[in-house]
Parts: C-alpha cells; structure tokens; sequence
C-alpha cells in the first residue's frame, strides 16, 4: 500500500488567494527568485545582447529609443514592489500581472490598450514527472516582454537564433519574435508525447505479461497525464486560433502563417494526444483480459485436479468401506458384501479401472481444450 | 444497511410551489429569518455605513440622494409582505422577486428596465456536506442591493476592502461592487474543491487497501457532488460570458476586464472539476480491479490447498482399502491383492513419494506465480 | 420470468396512420370520447364562463365580437366531421389538426396565418406508471383555444385563478393565458420527478441490502423513464426558446419574461432529469458491486470450509491406511509401518496436531480479514 | 459456430467502382432489370396513366407539352445506353445519374440548372432482414421523375390517391407530389421499427429466462440495425431540414408546411430509434446481470454441497482411522486410542453429532438466503 | 508474450524536428529518395509526357509558356537544395515546404498569392500493415504541381486517363486535374475498409468460436486503426469542405459539383468507419461474454462432479468407520455400532442408496440445464 501511495500522480495544487482578496492583488511568493534581466536589442543587421540590474537599469535603458526590436527577457518574481514596476513600466493592468505572477494559467491572448498579452503554458519531463512551466508574453510594437518564474527555460534555441540573425529575425518584427517564442514552448510536448508513447508500450507488455497492480496504477496516472496535457494543448490551440480570427494591433498579416503553422502543430499534438488516450483505454480493456484470464487459468487447476481425483477418491473410499464377509455373531459367510475385496485380482481390477477413468477424463480435458495454454 | 442509508447523501429537495401556483406568486416560508438592513454609502473619500430597521426606514434612506454608491445589504425574507415592499421599493418585477426567494436558482444575467439582476450562487462546507448559498443581486446606476436567506453569509471580505475604501472601489461604480461581490462568493469553491481533492486522494489509498462497500459509497456521492458544482459553476460562466457579451447598461466597459477576470476563474474551475471528476473514474476502475483482485486471491487459496491436498487424500485413500491378502474362506494368500502393505518400508515409501508430489506442486504454484501476493 | 414480464414497462405504442395516407387526413379514433366545449370570457373587470352544446353554438359565440379575451376549451375529439368543422371554424391547417389528433407530438411552437400553434407535453402519474398528455393550444389576437384528448386534465388551477379574475390576467391578453395553461403543464413535472427521486432512493437501499433482478429492473425502466421525460422536457425548453427567440405575432414583447421564467424551468427540469439519470448510472455500479460482493462472499464461504477440512481429511486418510504391522504370512513384525498407531497417545496427538493447524488457518484467515463482513 | 456464422448480420457491401475511375461513369451492372417507364399526366380535373416502351416514347411523350402535372415513374435501370438517354433528356448531370445507379446513396436534395434531385431512402422489412431501398427524384416545374431499381415499390399509396385525384393533389404542383412521394417512402420506417420494437420485446424475455449465446447475438445484430436506421433517417431529416431552410426554385412557400411535417416525422422516428437503441443497451445489462447471476448460482450449488459434506467426511474419516486399542506386540491396552469406537452408543452419537452440524449448516444457509432462488 | 509483443501494431513516430528548430526549416532526410520528375502537357486536343532531368531542366520547361495544362509530378525530396530550388521555383512558402517533407500532415486546402496549396492523405494495405501516404499538390491557373516521397504511387488510374484524354480532362482546367488527383487518393480508402470489414467478419468468428488473447488483439489494433482512418477521413472532409465554402481563385464554379461528391464520398466512408467502429464495440462484448462463458463452463463441471462425488464419498466414508461391533475388553456384542456392516444385503443396499442419490442429481443438473450445452 505504502508502495502504491507513492506512486500515486501528485494532485496538482492551485495557488490561489483566499476567497475575497481584492483582485489584481499579485502575491508574489516569499521564496520567489530575484529577478534577472536580460535584454536583446536587433535590427535587421546586428543584434546587442545585455544583462541589466534592476529595475532602474531598465528604465534608463527603455527610455532610449532606437527603433530596433528589443526582447526585454525576466527570470525570477523576485518581490511584489519589482513586479509593480515592472507593471508600470510597461503599463499592464494589474490583472494581467496576477496571470503572470499566479501560475498556471491556461493559454490565452489579450489585447489591452494596443499592448498585445499572451500566455504560454508548456510541460517539462523531468524525474520527478511532468513540471508545468509558464511564458507570460507582452508584445508591443517593437518589444517583446517575457516573464518567466524560473531561471532555466526552453527558449535558449530561438536565442541562438537571435545571435546568429538568421532568416526571419531580420525582416519579421516583433510579432515574429513573439510566435518564435510561442512555438518554441509548443515544440517542447513532442517529446513529451513521445516518451508518454514509449511508457504505454511498455506498458502494453507489462499487461499481457503480468496484469499486476502497479502496471494499472501506471496506466491509471498516464491517463491523467494525457488528460492534463490535452486540456494544455487544447487550450494552445484555442489562443492561437484566436490570434488567427482577431486582427490585434500587433500581429501582422504577414505573419498570420507562422500563427497558422502552430495552430496546425496543435491539432497534430492534439490528434496524438487522443490516440494515446484511446491507447489506454485499450489498456485497460487488457488489463481486465488479463485479470479474467488469470482467474480463468486457477479455476481450470482446480477444476481439473478436482474433476480427477474426486472420483477416484470415491472409489477407493467404496474399498475402504467395513462391510464384513462373515458374521461377527453367527460366523456365518455374508457373500454378498464386497466380494471384490477377496477376488485375487481385486485389487488390480480397481487399479486399472481407474487408470482408464483417467484417461478418459484427460481426453475430455484435451478435447475442451483445457490443457492447452489459453 | 443502516449504515449504508446513512451515507446516503441527501438528495437536494427542490422548494417548488404546488403546479398551477400563479407565476411571480412569492412564497416567503413561515420559518424565514427576520430581515436585517445594512447599507453602506461610499464615495472617492469616505464610507458611511448603517443598519436600517425595516422598510420604512429605508425608504426615508433612498429618498435622499446624495449621488455616492449604495449598498443595500439585505439578509433574510422575513415576510411577504416585507418582500413585497422591497420589490416596489426598487420596482423589481415579481417573477425576479420569486427567484430571489425561492433559493436555489441557476446563476443569470436579466435586466429589466435598466436594472440588472444577478444571482450568485454557491456552495459551503459544512459539517453536514456542501450546502447551498444564493445571493441575488440587483444592480443600478449607483446602487446595488442584495438579498440572502441566511444572517452569515460569505461577503465579509468584500465590506472590509470597503470599509479600507482601498484600491479600485474608490474609482470605480456600482458595477465594480457588484463584480466584487460575485468574484467573492465564485472564490469560495476554490477551497471546497481543494478539499474534495484530499477525499479523492484518501480515498485512492483506502480502495487499494481495502475495496470496502463503504469506500464504494463515498466515490458515488463524491461524484455526485462533483456533478451539482459542475453544474453550478458551469452556469457562472455563462453569466459572466453573458454579461461579457451582452451590453448591459450598468455594466460599464472599462469594468469588463474584471468580469473577464472571474470568467477565467470559472474555466479554472471547470478545468479543476472536470479533472476530479476523470479521478473519481478511475476510482471505480480501482474499486473493480480490487474486487476482483480479491476473488483471486481467494480462489488462489482454495485452488492451492485443493490441487495439493485432494491427490494426496486419494494416494491415502488406496492405502485405506481393504482388500483382503487372505481369502477369508479358503484361507488361501491373494498375493496381487495390495502387497505394499506388507512390504517393511511401505509406509514410509508412500510418505516420501508424497512429500515428492508436494514439492512438485509447489514448484508447479512457484512458477506460476501464485505463492508471491500479486 | 413471469413476473419479469409483468414487470416490463409497456412499450409505449406510437399512433401512426398507415404508411401512404394522405397527409392531413385527420384520423379520431372510434373510441374518441364526445366532444365537451367550456368558454370562458373576460376582461379586466368581469368573467362569462358556460358550456357550449356542438359546434353549432360555437360558432354562435364566436359570431358576435365582444373585444374581451376568450377561453375555447374543447375535451374529447368526438368525431373525424367534429374536428373537420373545429378546424374550419378556427382556420387551422388540417396537418396541425392530425398533430392534435394523433397524440402524443413533439412539444412546438408554429405560427400560421397569424395564429399560433402550441403544443404543450406533459405526464400524469398513475397508479400503472406514467401516463402521457397533451394539449393543443391555438392562439389568436384574442382567444385561445385549447383541444384536449380527455375529459379530465391539469388545468383547474388556471380555471380558479381566472375566476378570481386575479393578478396578471386583468392587464395581460391572450398570450398571457397561453402562458398560463403552458406554465400550469409544466408545473406538473415537478411532483413526477419527486416521486421519481423516492423512487430511486429506496431502490438504492434495496439494491444494498439484497442485489435482486427485480431491483435491477426497477432501475433500467427508471432509466427509460427519465429518458422519456428527458426527451419531453428538452423539446418543451425548444419551444420555449422558439417563442423567445421569434417574433410571434401574437406574443407581445412584455410577456416574454413570463416566457423566459417557463424556460428557467425547464433547465432546472432538465437539470433534475440528468442529475437523477446520473444516481440511475451509480446504482447500476452498486448493483453491480453487490452482485460481486456476493459470489466474493459464497467463494469465501467455500474456500474457508475446503481449505480448513481438506487437509484434516488427508490427515485423517493417513492413519486410515492398512499398512500393515505384522506380516500375514510370515507373521514378522513391520516395524516401520505406522507405528503411530500403536503409540498409547497415538490418537491424541493427532487430534492435538489437528486443532493447531485449524487455529493457524483460522489466525491465516482472520489476518486476511475474510472472517470480518465485508 | 456454423449457427453462430450463419447467424452473423451480413455485413452490408458497398458498391464503389474501382479507385480511380472517373468521375460520373454510370456503371450499369450486368443483372439490371430492363427499365418500365409508367407516366401519370393530371391537372385538377382529370388524370391520364400510360406505359411506354423505351426512351423514344417517353422522348415523343416529353416533347408536346400539356401544361399538366407528370409523373415519371422508371423502375429499372436497364443499360449503360439507357441511362444515359435518360440523362440527356433530363439534363441530368453525369455525377447525379451515378448516384442514382449506385445505390444506396444518402438522402440530399441538390438543385442544379433549375432543376432539383432528391434521394429518398427506405428500408424494406423483407424475409431475409431488413433490405435497402432507394427512390431518386428529379423535380421540375411540372413533372416528377423518380427512378428506381427495382420493379416493386413502396409508392402504390401514391398512385391510388393521384388515381382518384383527391386532396392536394389538384391544387398543389409538382413539389407536392414529390413530398407525397418521400413522404410515403418516410412511412415505411413506421412498421419497420414497429416489428424492431416487438423483437426486443421477445428478446427481453428470452435473456431473463435464459441469458444464451444467441440472445446475445440478437441483440448485438439489432443494435446494428438500429444504428444503420438512425444514419438513413439522420439523412432523411437533413435532407428535409436543407429544403426548409434552401429557397430551391421548385419548392414553393406554401408546399414547405408539408415538408416540415415530414420533418417532424424524421424527429420522431429518431426519438423512437434512440430509445430503442437504449432499449438495447439495457438488454446487454440484463444479460451480464443473467450471466452472473448463473455463474452465483453455480458457485452457491458448489460452495453448498462442499459446505455440508466436506467436514461429515472429516469425521467420518477419523472414525476411519486405525489407531489400535491393543498393542498387537505386547497385547497391552491402549485406552486413549479412539475409546469411541468401543462405546456402545458411539456409532450413533457420531451419527447425531453429524445430523446437528447439518441443521446448523442449513439454518446458516436460510439465514443467508442462499437457500431462496434469487 | 514474444508474440503478443510483434502482434502489436507498430506506434506511428512523429517526424519532427527538435523542439527551437527555425520554421520553415527543410529537413530532407537523408535517406531520401533523388527526384524524378515527370511532366504531362495537355489541351483539348493533345497531350505530351516526358520525363525531366533536375530542376534546371524544369526551369526551362517551365519558362516557355504554351497555355496548356501542366501536371508537373515530383517523386522523391533529393536534398535539401533540391527541395528549396523547386519551392523557389513556384514560389512556395518555406512552411508548406515544410508540410510537404515531413510526412504525415493532415489534409488541408491553403491558399498562398493565388496558388492552392493542397494535401492529401491516404492509406496502403501493405503486407506490414497499414502505410501512410501523402500526395502534396500546389494548383495555379495552369498548372498543378504534386509532390511525394516515394516512386510508387496510387496516381497511375489518373495519368492513363490523361493519356486517353477522355471526358473532362478536355473541357476542365488545372482544378479539374486536381480534383481527379484527390478523388483517386480518396477512393484508396475503400479497398482498405472492405479488407477492414472481412478481417472483422473472420475475428468475429473466431471470438465466438475461441475467445483467445491474439483474437483480442487484432481487436483493440484494428480499433486502432479504425481510429486512425477515421482521423484522416475526417480531416479529408474538412478539406472539401473548405474548398466548397471557401472562394479560392484556382477552383472554377463548375468543378465544385465533383468537390461536393468527393465530399459524399468521405461522409459515405466515414458511416463506414463509423459502423466498423461499432462492431469492433459488439466484439469485444462478445469476447467478453465468450470468456465468462467459458469460467461458467469449467465451473459447471467442476460442481457437477464435485456434486455428485463428495455426498457419496461421504457415505462411503461413513461404512469405512471401524466402529467396533464386539469390545476388545470385555468381549461384548456392541449392537448399535454399525450393525448395517454385518447384514447380508448392506453393501448391495448402500450402492443401491448411491446410485438412487446420483440419478436424483442428474435429474436436478438436467432440470437446471447444466448438462445441455449453453
């Protein structure tokens, strides 16, 4: 039981304030990291790349303006007087920072005073299980905003790509910047799925082998893995969507396929998702096969041995029985009492008769199939 | 079974009028509380907060205008007649008025002649399982009145941020009022699911132990209840979304954010439910597989003792024969007639070669499988 | 099996012309009960109410125009010309007259020619199950008539509030009492569905204590009740819905609340339906539980009994054998053959042996918790 | 199995050409029957009702124009060449005619050049199960065609009443007819669910009596059928819902209360057809219970009997045992060797002691009602 | 397990590149097969079929416009620069690029600056089981270009009809050639779907016959595949639909009538899929009913043995007491113990008693119905 406890799928805990807090009352956690800033500063012909500190370098450097696009990148809560200015900074309403600060929100696009608000939600295989993870994206004309509460995340490839100023970079702005983030997170559940993929094989085998109770409660645990996963992807799926049908400030039409591209990587996972889902309940149907079948095999064991042997004990209980051939009394002969026993091939006889009372009950096993392995 | 009965979760009793009672016929029960009046007035700077007793007094109240926000907080229906007042006192029409009182309606929107009607709805933990709350809201350009069954209610929170005046409520109208009031009354579910969650989880642990009938029970009202918040919540987020949708005259747009807000909350909520609900399936999946887990066990047992014991009944059963190695009447030897019985080591042969099919069966279970506990 | 047929809720019949009739052609029954025709008159300040005798006095009454809203209550088909001439009078289309006719129809609402069609459901709880009914409203600028298939029906609650002449009829027109007779149908849902939910409450005691096929049926044709009414209830919410969303000629745009308060009741209707569809769902589980609790139980049963004599049985059949002590022939004695019988304390000891291994099954069983009710 | 397979539903082929073969390439099969062309021409007054003989008299027939109403009425599809005649003077497109030769299509109506096509789908209850059908119209400004594959039909009612030119027909046009023909095709599904109806009726019964294989099979045949009959009149009420909601040419306004009447009739056959197929499912919850229940019934047999006799055969079986009163060695007395067996009463004690442990066993059975047919 | 562990349908693995990947990154893989390109132009009059040798050679196919159609037919990605020269050369954007090499997207209609970017997706029967296949087209005003992966192709039924130049080809444009594409694709579905309906019509009959493990995995795989077929069907119908809908500039008004019936088609073979679906459903209550069958089975054997042996070894066991007739001590007759051992007929009566016993159990078993089989 212990063993089971353990294995048992953590229930996900929301962090949520009490009942009545005055909303847009972001609580940032006492534990929260402090905050790192990095920026990156590019056009179309070179990129500068910078660490600021705090709050105040990033004002003085917000306040120059170039012209270039500029991702203005945030790790770490750090306390609720940096993440007010922050807010300020960027004029976000305070709602959309309780999103920020509240994690784990689920996927979605906003558009506030012509400052374009989008979440992305992802999931980190890690040993303890799936992580949830959470980009909070501002996207103004020519800035991208990430916020993120831990310091190591997914986005290092479309960084590398920044540095190296490939292809798009150059002539998309920032919406493009944006997507390339959004499709980064989302890139990140194919190999999720596909190790979810890999476990249900084995899985598979572990049933048909051995219907044991550790492999249901596996099976059990990935179902609501996939079930979390969907609602995650589902609701990708819908904020890309509405990006699409929207026309926000921000989002040029141009940039509308890339958009398109994620929403159809969505459907893609999402199609996956549900073939796996459907691959557990096919599990299960294993599961329970197996289960019937094991009990099938023991009663088949019993069935047999009992079938064999009962009658045969019989018989011999027929010879073990007292009836007298003589009268205790009178001495007289009672020839009518079990005169087998006194045959000179009694003994014989009966040993035989039941040998054949075997074969023949073995031929009736052979013939139901019985002894064959099911 | 009386046990069982008492599990039983009461099923929710609907207060209905006898049919064909005349519609907007207000049926105020004769146990219903006395009603208390508080008012609160506010505006950018200060808060003027009183009791009222009964209508009279009220309406000399209202019939001052001083152009701050009011909120009328009504607990208690006291009488028909005291509803009846009420209702023309703020010109409510009578079929909203039967909403108000015959507690528990679904959550809505209405307005009627530039009024808006809303009902909040919620749920309690008690010791006795959830228990319903409603709070019916009316709200005008400056005004909001609300009306509840009960003296406590869950709105405390939302009257000391007034009693504060902090944040939005200096700034904003009676529309941000009557916003906090359904955020607060929509948060108390957070804390009911959180503890919905630890029954699911204890009751995981005791289906593995034990798949008793009680636990069975548990997992059927559990559902049960899940059921009655999905429905609750669910009709939550179609008042919000039709309050997002709809342009209702009080609703002011700059408002709208916030009800964006707790539609959110409300989808979080479906979300949590939904995940529950998926939980408790694969309860029954674990109830059944312990149930059945359990028959084997026990056929394993019996099959085990059987398949070992009956041969071996039978080998002594041979021995047990009495067929005879002297003809009792000639006196003749019957040399084929069970010479093991004679022979010096016989018993202790038949002893060994039993031990030799013990060990042989053993060796048979071992294989199997049978002798380790699933 | 007989009284399981008898169980059998009957198969509701459909009434159906044969295929290729002519449409419209109006099919009454010969068994049709003759006609009866109530009028009742008013306006805000007076009521007329009497019998008519046949169409002929109908069509009298009709001839002279008072301007007041009248009431045409018309019981019992009569005959095919009856309805032919009904119909004329009023203008109906002769395939709405066969949908009055062929009861029972799909709840709907249908303008023609300035006239409304209405078609309101609803069942009676009898003493042999659920009956159903219906009645027909036609709806004009001001009148309405209402055709029913018996004399008996739900509406006297409408009749006495009408003349008492209270509330909402003196200032409403002849939508009002269209509404009124629909909202009056639809009130009797309400005490079938209670009546249900003891229903199902005592079949869930029953279905604990003693998993019977009786109890069993019981609940399947509980679910196709619910089903029925389900079914019946979700096109009454159509209709409703049709009227509110239409824009009926004759139903004026202040009534649509009342309109709008009949289809809140439906949801909730609706809601009751699906919530007890759900216990139906659950008490299949326990049903099902209780049927595996039982075999659990008659396994144990067997499998204490088998596996606490089997061995004792063996036991037993070792010192029933014959081994002999002295040899027959050479009368030498056979040291080594079952000296235990022939031990002083030979008897006791084995007896002593015995209750030890029955103790250990006992400790073995009690630890397994199979001697504990479940 | 030979009855099982012969048992099996057929599974119902799908005549499709080749992949890859072009599109509108009517292939006639060899077997077709040669094509009867019956026309029926008729105005209010008068109806006149001919044969031809092949394409050029219908093309002499077509070409005088009468300004009455045609019907015609092809029942055969003939040849390759015939079709194909028929086609051109149609002005059929090549992909319509295919989907008249390839039956069975969906039910649609599709307006092309003018001109609108109708498939109407039936079901034939014939000996063999449930056989398809197929009538495909073509409807002009005045005249029907409806081709079909067969010679027998289900559309006599319609000629019969077109013959005696009742009703509608003289007032009403060409779409008239073409809704009296669907119509009366729609009739058909009446008693084909009728007879549905009865055989679960019968089979209801038969699994409570006696759950066998073949039950099951019927009704797992049945949920089959039903769900093919939902499909055909899903379409048929898609098809009836797009020329309510289509403004097609030939269907004029006041024509579209018949059809919605058809309408409702294809909501009808669908309610009836889900309740069925609910019917079904329940039948395969009383069959499971059946079976189960059996299984018990087996097992309280087994448990019984072994409960009874297995601890009689115990005590038999250690007055079975030799322990002997005298050492044969020493001739000493070994007084605690089973002193029963010398008691002069022993045998009938044992006996008594035997009666007793069987009455207490019974008394347990009643008491645990095993004793009771379930 | 070896086995079941091949039985299992292989997973399909996603190609898709590590999460970051630039969009509209062309990853050929390696082992890609080096193009062939085949070029077919045609008028009303003629056609001209040659093979073309690397994209310079297209390039100037291409160059010299003769306002014929143009199927420009691709096999085969090469490399990477081949890939992006052909793109360039259409001006195809870098995403659908990307759909066309990572095979398997779903079908979808897009279109770019006036070319319609098309993907179809089909299924091969393989001896290994299913294989995908995709045909990627892009369609301008006269031309359409299509793309696959490998050389073999289902393609050819469309070239011979080019060839022959029969029937549309003449009259119809580059959406017609497109059209004939798709349609052929779609129409490999219904090879694949009747060997799906023999393989479940052979699995049924095993089932019924043998409930075995394997029978149950060619079950749950060919659910599996059912799935997926369904999923492709599915998004096949989308695709139509999305060219009936939208007004893509390539697709001619009068090529939508064959749109629409590749659109019946797929609804045709999604009725199919979803009637596969339900049997698969009914078979796995088959297998489950032939299980519980069969454990019914060997319980019925095991307690009819059980029934009749043990009551008669009982008895048996009863006449092997060795209840004394005579005190070893005293010398005493002991009339009570047993007299029935020493009467002339005891052993003759006590058979008789058994046989009596065994034929009133047969008739018990018979009138049951447990001797009869199931």
């Amino acid at each position: 039981m212990k063993r089971a406890a353990k294995n048992r799928t953590k229930r996900r805990k929301l962090h949520h304030a009490p009942p009545g807090t005055a909303p847009g009352n972001i609580l940032v956690r006492e534990d929260a990291l402090s905050p790192k800033i990095r920026v990156m500063e590019f056009d179309a012909v070179s990129l500068n790349e910078r660490e600021l500190n705090g709050i105040s370098e990033l004002n003085a450097f917000l306040s120059v303006s170039t012209g270039k696009i500029r991702w203005i990148d945030v790790h770490g809560f750090g306390s609720h007087s940096f993440i007010e200015q922050l807010a300020d900074l960027f004029g976000v309403h305070r709602l959309q920072m309780e999103d920020v600060v509240n994690v784990y929100q689920r996927p979605k696009a906003e558009e506030l005073s012509g400052q374009l608000f989008l979440i992305s939600r992802s999931v980190n295989e890690t040993l303890h299980g799936l992580e949830d993870a959470q980009v909070s994206l501002f996207v103004g004309e020519n800035y991208v905003l990430t916020v993120q509460e831990k310091y190591e995340d997914q986005l290092d490839p479309v960084r590398n790509r920044l540095r190296q100023l490939t292809g798009n970079f150059k002539t998309h702005g920032a919406d493009y910047l944006a997507y390339a983030i959004m499709d980064t997170v989302l890139d990140h559940f194919y190999p999720v799925l596909e190790k979810l993929g890999e476990k249900l094989d084995d899985l598979q085998d572990e049933l048909l082998a051995n219907p044991s109770r550790s492999a249901l409660d596996h099976v059990l645990s990935t179902k609501k893995e996939l079930l979390l996963l969907r609602r995650i992807i589902w609701s990708e799926r819908d904020k890309f969507n509405d990006i699409l049908r929207s026309s926000f400030k921000v989002i040029k039409e141009e940039s509308k396929i890339y958009i398109r591209d994620s929403y159809d990587h969505c459907i893609q996972l999402l199609d996956l998702v549900e073939s796996y889902r459907e691959v557990t309940a096919s599990l299960m149907d294993v599961y329970h096969s197996s289960v019937s079948n094991r009990l099938n095999q023991v009663m088949k064991v019993l069935t047999i041995i009992s079938t064999i042997f009962i009658p045969l004990t019989f018989v011999v209980g027929v010879y073990g029985m007292n009836f007298a051939p003589i009268d205790p009394e009178s001495g007289a002969t009672l020839a009518y009492n079990m005169p087998e026993l006194y045959s000179p091939y009694g003994y014989l006889s009966v040993m035989l008769i039941m040998l054949v009372m075997v074969v023949f009950q073995i031929v009736f096993f052979v013939k139901k199939g019985w002894l064959t392995k099911n």
